[in-house]
């Protein structure tokens, strides 16, 4: 079967079922507040978000492969290309820009200047280690290992901590292996 | 100024910033999921749920008030047929119906057959006592309060327990005053 074309991340966004943002901000601020009333350190905070993140990735990554076509990113760089301009779009209705790129194409920046998981959020004196946002970075390192990439995903900038953009690192440690555990004609559009 | 008619809950939906809701649903299950495994009592987690959904309903009604031009509901009813008909859509992108009214027109019954917050979720026999959607009862009380309407909500059905529908039994106990928080004028449209 002649592979499907991916979609654009704005097509698959129109096309997938939503819910409002603004509920999705506040229930996920309702998390991060539980985690800190329950765990009390902001590091552990900071741990158990990244690893639900995780847990969340894992799963999401099928959703991904199901509704964007895209099936094979022939290396690093379009892999960083398709969650910035496919993966972000399609699940937080933002799109995100790659730079930094190190010499070698192992690590680059993801950076977002519109985040819908901040809105309306201000960070007490007493966060000030908090890494807000860590589900994301759980999100993206869950999704790719799902594809055989193992990478470190870490906050250089963040807007919560005053810095003028949200900027995420996604270092390439390992790819496992060149086959992915799909087939490309599994995935095709219904 | 003229009252602004108030719009649809599909024209809303339409208009509002949306995020996917698979993304939502995922991180759902991850607040439940953390909440059992650091409550350990699934009556606490119930409570916690509640409690989560309260403190999102009292910012989520300020969404409701200016993105709906609903200003002021006639009695219980008239709020009642809201909340199903443009809150759940506005929100969750799915509609309630309205039924199983009291002879006082005091408690009624909010049905949903299409949930979000449930795809793809199987409960385990350890959380059969569990109400996994706690959180919309708090998120109605928590924003009626903030209208002056203090209300009891209940589940009487749950699909996840095996039953045909989602049913919450919304019950007014008091209305606390007739002068509402908020002048009409400061959410109209901009």
């Amino acid at each position: 079967m002649a592979p499907v074309a991916p979609r654009s991340g704005d097509a698959i966004f129109a096309s997938v079922e939503r819910v409002n943002a603004e509920l999705f901000t506040l229930t996920y601020g309702a998390i991060v507040r539980q985690l800190l009333t329950d765990l009390e350190e902001v590091e552990e905070v900071n741990k158990q978000l990244d690893q639900m993140g995780y847990n969340i990735g894992i799963r999401l990554i099928d959703e991904f492969l199901a509704k964007s076509n895209v099936s094979r990113c022939v290396d690093f760089k379009e892999t960083a290309e398709v969650i910035a301009k496919v993966g972000f779009k399609m699940f937080l209705g933002v799109t995100a820009s790659v730079t930094n790129w190190d010499a070698d194409g192992m690590s680059c920046s993801l950076i977002l200047e519109d985040n819908p998981l901040v809105d309306f959020v201000e960070l007490p004196d007493t966060c000030q280690g908090l890494y807000y946002c860590n589900i994301l970075s759980g999100v993206i390192r869950g999704a790719l290992e799902m594809v055989s990439m193992k990478t470190e995903v870490t906050w250089v900038r963040d807007m919560l901590r005053g810095d003028d953009a949200f900027e995420l690192q996604v270092k390439l440690l390992k790819q496992v292996s060149e086959e992915y555990p799909y087939k490309d004609d599994e995935y095709s559009e219904v």
